[in-house]
């Protein structure tokens, strides 16, 4: 091992459109988010010892017993990569002391057994290190941002670095695409240790970064996407996504006149938007020169942005996946011309909005005030930003301009 | 003069679904709205005298000094009917004083003397008679309901039953189809005279009652309609339907793939809501004799309507002509599970809700209250009802359980 400490971070994801129609062989944009999940390994003797001070969740286990109890039971898949089937992943819950509990918190604990164990048996056959794990998030959890995927691309990345199977980035940021691919494929193993069976569009996007679109489950990542200030608006209504879905089935299936001509149109929205933010990227990337005339380009295409969020808000409530909450804080957010939609499952479930350039920033803190007297949590934060990064050290996180959260040690 | 006085009333019309979308070639249901237009007519001597409390609107003319001026003026159509060309109208204007001050009260009074004038000098070449109208309403006007068409429907059978050109109803009630017709042309010269060019939809539907289907501007009376009950509220913001129509066309024109499959939504939405209208109609007939079975479909029927009244809400709001108002309104009654959409131009105007047989009056009182709170006026009203009414006495619009107008002559 050759680094003692690494930190790592990652994004969570909003879906821009196509939510639920996606279902329906639509197009979906998916963005990441700019509230990460962030990761501290630090070397340590004989002991795995993980604190996640978020989950209220701390643990210990001895390294030589765990390895113990792990290495034979390990499995090597045709890419060299070990893994735990299912008996072992049992195994793994009961080592762990949480077989019976299932919440979320206890599954990002068999998250990091899991890859701990795997990425350390697929490197050599050396014993297993003792490690300090400090996990903690800006993400709220259930809350359809990818938060779990967040996790599992950062525990993935600081994994692979302090095993050695990835160095640290050449130039400091970015990774080489193989290594990406590498971090993604055991950050979906994260995420298929937590969900059971995953898209992979949350881990895809959290590695990557950016966004992405997909559609009859191909992914392809947009070259294009500029940084966008978004506000972020958590109902705190927890949901079923599987009923939400079924919901929409059964719409489908008694209105199907009324429902197809939806998913054209959320297919067009997505088209729409996809093309708005390519064009929103060209003219950033020529602001200087050109400002004037770009500022009345950008200010349609912000416009466009907004019309289809609207638009889009109605289709997802004819859909049957928008709740009383959701509704509230698009009409609490329209009265200062800010123009928001339900984001992922709905039914509860976050709400975002894209926040213009020149929005008052006044104003915008009276909007998150507004909000938190009605009981939401608000965020304002950005999309299209960096994936999984490494980070040499703490104060690098706060100079790229990361929130890191409080909790976290300097 | 057979008849020394007369008592008529029509009803005002809601459109069910399909408005706008109708303008792109879509199917749109209206309902004659049981808010009635009533007039009575009382024949008298040397003058003619209105009343119209409602429009705080009264006035008198001298009918030799009438029939002086107009009856060198008046044209004969091909049908016989005597019309009033555009020069002639404006001196019909300057007659009645008020060229210069074209409101909705005046054009009633224009609209008054002009059908008064051509229906007398249709049936015969005699003097014009001496006569007091008093015209009063349930209908707002401006807000969408047909008001217009409804005292032009009352005011057209009223002035052909006292020039003798149609009999009393033989049975009491109902004209012949002939009848109807008669009357209905010079109810549609009624709303020309206010309008400019009508579509002809809301005098139609004030005539014959029940409901009618329109697309490409031909009209099909719905045998099957039956009388339900419903919630009308008034935003009363006035708005401006070309305005409303443009912002559409605007908006398809920007976003075709996203607006064209709405008009297909909103099709199916129209031939789904007529044939739960025919459904609910058989079963109600059917109603004493296997009432069990009746109500599981009765529910079914209703829980249709509601789920196709949302769903052409939010459409009507992704073709951007639904207003805060109205949103709110909805909202309110969501509160209580009842359904609301916009109905007509929208942008303000009128929203209404399909009230089920077993919904708590007590409930609705509430409701309706809450909505007072807000300011906004709401009734409780049916739709489906019967079109142009001849009454022959005051207790008898009681007995039929119209609701007269508290300014109204018992």
């Amino acid at each position: 091992m050759d680094l003692k400490t690494v930190l790592t971070s990652s994004p969570g994801k909003i879906i821009l459109h196509g939510e639920h129609a996606v279902v329906h062989g639509t197009t979906a944009l998916a963005s990441s988010l700019n509230l990460r999940s962030y990761l501290q390994l630090i070397s340590s003797p004989d002991e795995i010892t993980l604190n996640f001070p978020d989950l209220d969740l701390q643990g210990s286990w001895d390294t030589k017993t765990t390895d113990e109890t792990f290495s034979a039971l390990v499995k090597y898949g045709d890419d060299g990569d070990a893994f735990l089937d299912d008996v072992a992943l049992e195994t793994l819950k009961d080592f762990a002391g949480l077989s019976d509990d299932i919440t979320t918190k206890n599954l990002a604990v068999i998250a990091f057994l899991y890859l701990y164990i795997c990425i350390f048996k697929s490197k050599s056959s050396s014993e297993l290190p003792g490690l300090k794990a400090l996990a903690t998030s800006n993400l709220p959890t259930g809350a359809g941002l990818g938060s779990s995927a967040a996790f599992s691309s950062s525990l993935a990345a600081g994994l692979l670095l302090v095993s050695g199977t990835i160095p640290v980035p050449s130039d400091g940021t970015d990774w080489t695409k193989g290594h990406y691919q590498v971090i993604n494929r055991w950050a979906y193993q994260g995420e298929r240790v937590i969900h059971g069976n995953p898209s992979g569009i949350d881990n895809a996007i959290s590695v990557s970064g950016g966004a992405l679109r997909y559609k009859a489950k191909v992914f392809e990542p947009l070259d294009e996407m500029p940084s966008l200030k978004i506000l972020l608006v958590n109902t705190k209504v927890a949901r079923s996504t599987k009923v939400l879905v079924a919901g929409v089935k059964d719409r489908l299936e008694k209105y199907p006149g009324v429902i197809r001509p939806v998913f054209d149109s959320i297919e067009e929205i997505s088209q729409r938007c996809q093309s708005a933010l390519t064009s929103l990227r060209n003219i950033e990337e020529k602001v200087t020169s050109e400002s004037r005339d770009n500022s009345s380009n950008r200010c349609e295409l912000y416009q466009t942005m907004e019309e289809l969020i609207d638009m889009n808000q109605s289709f997802l409530k004819i859909l049957g996946v928008s709740h009383r909450t959701i509704e509230h804080i698009c009409s609490v957010t329209a009265e200062f011309d800010i123009h928001s939609k339900l984001t992922g499952a709905g039914g509860g479930g976050c709400v975002f909005a894209v926040i213009r350039p020149d929005f008052s920033e006044e104003t915008l803190k009276k909007v998150m005030a507004k909000l938190k007297d009605f009981g939401y949590d608000s965020w304002i934060t950005s999309i299209g930003g960096v994936g999984v990064s490494y980070h040499p050290d703490v104060e690098d996180v706060k100079i790229q301009g990361f929130s890191l959260p409080n909790n976290f040690p300097a």
